[in-house]
């Protein structure tokens, strides 16, 4: 592709200026539009070095209103950055809906010049481009518009643009070893970049290819291709506005079909241990526990994980065991409840992302990123389209941590309606317990029936082999409790070996 | 996943004659509807050994009517089949507009029993995951219906299974000593199979994993499935065909855009070589192409190369100097022309994915796939949403053949509208040439400007690391010739090293 693309294209100063002239105020206009229609912008600039990354930026940020943008620069990267999956960095520049991030290099340097200068191992390699499709994938599918920049120059214009930089003591410093290595190595690095160009050139997220020998042109091209993007997703959008809203169906939300593959139906929950043995093991398990968080530590392994359940299931009981046991300056409890504003602004994934913890620490989730499925189904807070897409976007997500090292684990605590209904009541008549107990858990409970349906799926299609659902048989406290520390006590182990 | 699913699903006889009294009439009519409306199914089984394909199969084609189905089974591949890409085959399986493919094993076969036996290659399974879900994308998106069952049955009742079969002289064969160690090893061959279903798994092409322990519900189940994915396509096919059709606009198919990526407009025509050393160099080229098609044959190396162009750019001369040398036994000249009718009852790259030679055959096309994004565009021989897919489609055909180790390159013999007519007149006024214009050549010279357009397009989009694109300055047809020659000779031999 980049070796065929003719460079010779020129604009004159005064041409240039007429242009800007039209398109200024129209960029002007399409920030305020996106920002009222909620718009969530990417602008990624990528390119050889010395192609004019810096100067494209600041001609497109010209006329916007600098309260809804943000410009980012992604240099190699920093320990905090390094002790999480690489995508990490990028969700915590994400924009909220309405405002637009410009990114000065992006997830691509994984691709790009870290891949050249050997800083991207082969293993991450071989997920890197995966995680990247799948990543704008479900960017794009949420509403994020992004805008794709590759600036384009010649070996020969760069060697010159490196001299010129070279030439002056002011700017020498900006010209390292590695660029210059880049430009000697010309022919292998473009053969990387063309890799990259044709591997993640998608529909949804098209790469735009800039011939940026002549800046005016550049400039023109750019802020030009980005006022026709924005124009056509204002278009997109006011289509998909005014698309009638169904109201959401019960029937559609969850189907009756006498075929549907299940997973709890098999479960015995007869299962239990009497309170001698249940105290015996669970000494036993914490010991190992302190043990293995020393060595999750020293290891840098990152730990996730999620536990999810019934009403009344003994969430809290279990990780209240769990957690026992480990160095406080280890580990982290997240309760997740209803999104706040900022949370809703952004993609429902972005919360748990931003929240992943450093490698070595274990983070532990008292629900998750798996209420899309479950409430926000049952409840109609998202479209059937929503949740439908939502078992492989979570996946893809579990899977960039897998492919990170980490341990993902997750616990569906389960118990039968019986069960449930004696610890409502027994949580009603206790005061110490009373506040465990609302109306919604009553209201829930009415919908046991569409849960079990919901519950069901979520197992089936979200137990993978690098981030697996138990189903821990929780009638019994004691037993539910031992299962949920053994797994997780083997789980490192597997892990350390 | 699987490990997940509750297998202990069972349906009664009685129960299963009666929902088959319904299911089997609609089977049958929906049959018709799809041959009526020209929707090509393609049903794909996959499961555990002994999980009960065979059975499956033949109750689902019961109701079917034999002069519209075809069933197909997918065993090691042949030395035929061995000598070309691994999808080769499947594409020779494709079922025509109204037809049905059942396929006993499929393209899965390569992750899954061929990984397991150590049959499918490292390097394989590197891309044989995304060759196979570009291709049932490909084939989604064509209008094709793709329903993928997995069976799955346990380790407990697959091992009662094989002792059943290996009770008896007349089945004992059908079990293999493979068979019975994927049986031994099932938790490893259980997460290749996991492996392959959460990666392949696309909401264009899902798996239906059948619970196969019961065979009744199982067929059931499968018969059900196929009942609901055919309903559901032809709903889909009546709502795409009552959408209004929008006659071709011109300014769709050919924008103008200022600041369009061009190829052609830096290339320097007046590249010319004397008729001395044109001989001299021909003559060199010719032998040195003769000692290397030896070679190609014997190393078994596919070269595939397609020759496009303005008419009368030479590329029949080209192809001539080129053949010379050849043994006759080794290449096939393939002329292109508008497809034929049961070309167009398939997808549009079908005729060329079945005329692939055999590794260390050299296959040429005088005209090619990239009809598509030429004249098929220009004329409003297929959708702009058709052509604009095209350019990934072609892409990823031509990765699959070098990712089979194949040299492919693509020529395109460029001159200007000059020299074009200097030589439709001179064909015109030459007897022996007449036959080689006529009116459509004029007509499509009137329309240079947008196939400008719609060729650098191409040029930029489909010019890529593993299938280059070579612009032939042809103006003067010795230099171009040489050109051709000196390409392929240093391609093969940069291949032979």
């Amino acid at each position: 592709m980049l070796e065929k693309i003719d460079l010779s294209k020129k604009m004159g100063k005064k041409d240039f200026k007429e242009r800007m002239e039209v398109l200024d105020p129209e960029l002007g206009r399409l920030q305020r539009a996106c920002k009222e229609k909620g718009i969530p912008v990417i602008i990624v600039f990528e390119g050889f070095g010395a192609s004019g990354k810096g100067t494209m930026i600041n001609r497109l940020i010209e006329p916007l209103d600098p309260r809804g943008f943000k410009v980012y620069t992604t240099q190699s990267e920093t320990l905090e950055e390094h002790y999480r999956p690489f995508l990490w960095r990028f969700w915590n520049m994400m924009p909220e809906k309405g405002r637009i991030s410009v990114l000065d290099r992006s997830w691509y340097r994984i691709l790009l010049n870290d891949r050249f200068d050997k800083k991207t191992t082969e293993k991450q390699l071989g997920y890197a481009f995966d995680e990247i499709v799948s990543f704008e994938k479900l960017l794009t599918d949420d509403g994020v518009v992004i805008i794709k920049f590759f600036l384009h120059i010649s070996q020969k214009e760069q060697a010159k643009r490196f001299k010129a930089l070279l030439d002056s003591k002011e700017t020498a410093w900006r010209v390292t070893e590695d660029d210059k290595k880049r430009n000697k190595h010309f022919d292998e690095f473009l053969r990387i970049n063309e890799e990259m160009l044709q591997k993640t050139d998608r529909d949804n997220a098209p790469w735009h290819v800039i011939e940026a020998q002549d800046r005016e042109y550049a400039a023109a091209k750019v802020v030009s291709t980005v006022v026709n993007c924005l124009q056509e997703a204002i278009r997109a959008k006011e289509r998909r506005d005014a698309l009638p809203k169904l109201p959401p169906e019960e029937s559609a939300q969850i189907r009756q079909d006498p075929y549907r593959t299940s997973a709890l139906a098999g479960v015995n929950l007869n299962k239990a241990l009497d309170k001698e043995e249940y105290k015996a093991r669970l000494r036993d398990l914490q010991a190992r526990i302190s043990v293995l968080h020393n060595e999750v530590y020293k290891r840098r392994i990152p730990v996730i994980l999620a536990f999810e359940g019934w009403d009344a299931g003994g969430k809290g009981g279990a990780i209240k065991r769990l957690t026992q046991a480990m160095d406080p300056r280890g580990y982290e409890v997240h309760p997740v409840s209803a999104p706040n504003d900022i949370e809703k602004a952004h993609h429902y994934l972005w919360r748990f992302w931003t929240a992943l913890p450093k490698a070595g620490h274990i983070a532990i989730f008292d629900r998750s990123w798996y209420g899309r499925v479950m409430v926000e189904r049952i409840e109609g807070f998202c479209t059937e389209e929503e949740w439908r897409r939502a078992y492989k976007e979570i996946n893809a997500m579990e899977e960039s941590w897998a492919n990170d090292g980490a341990v993902v684990l997750k616990f569906w605590m389960q118990i039968d309606k019986e069960e449930q209904e004696r610890r409502f009541k027994e949580r009603q008549e206790n005061p110490d317990k009373q506040w465990k107990i609302t109306e919604e858990d009553w209201r829930n409970r009415a919908k046991w029936d569409a849960y079990e349906v919901a519950v069901d799926e979520m197992l089936v299609h979200t137990s993978t082999t690098y981030a697996p659902w138990i189903i821990v048989e929780a009638n019994d406290k004691y037993y539910a409790r031992i299962k949920v520390l053994e797994t997780v006590v083997s789980a490192i182990e597997k892990r350390l070996k």
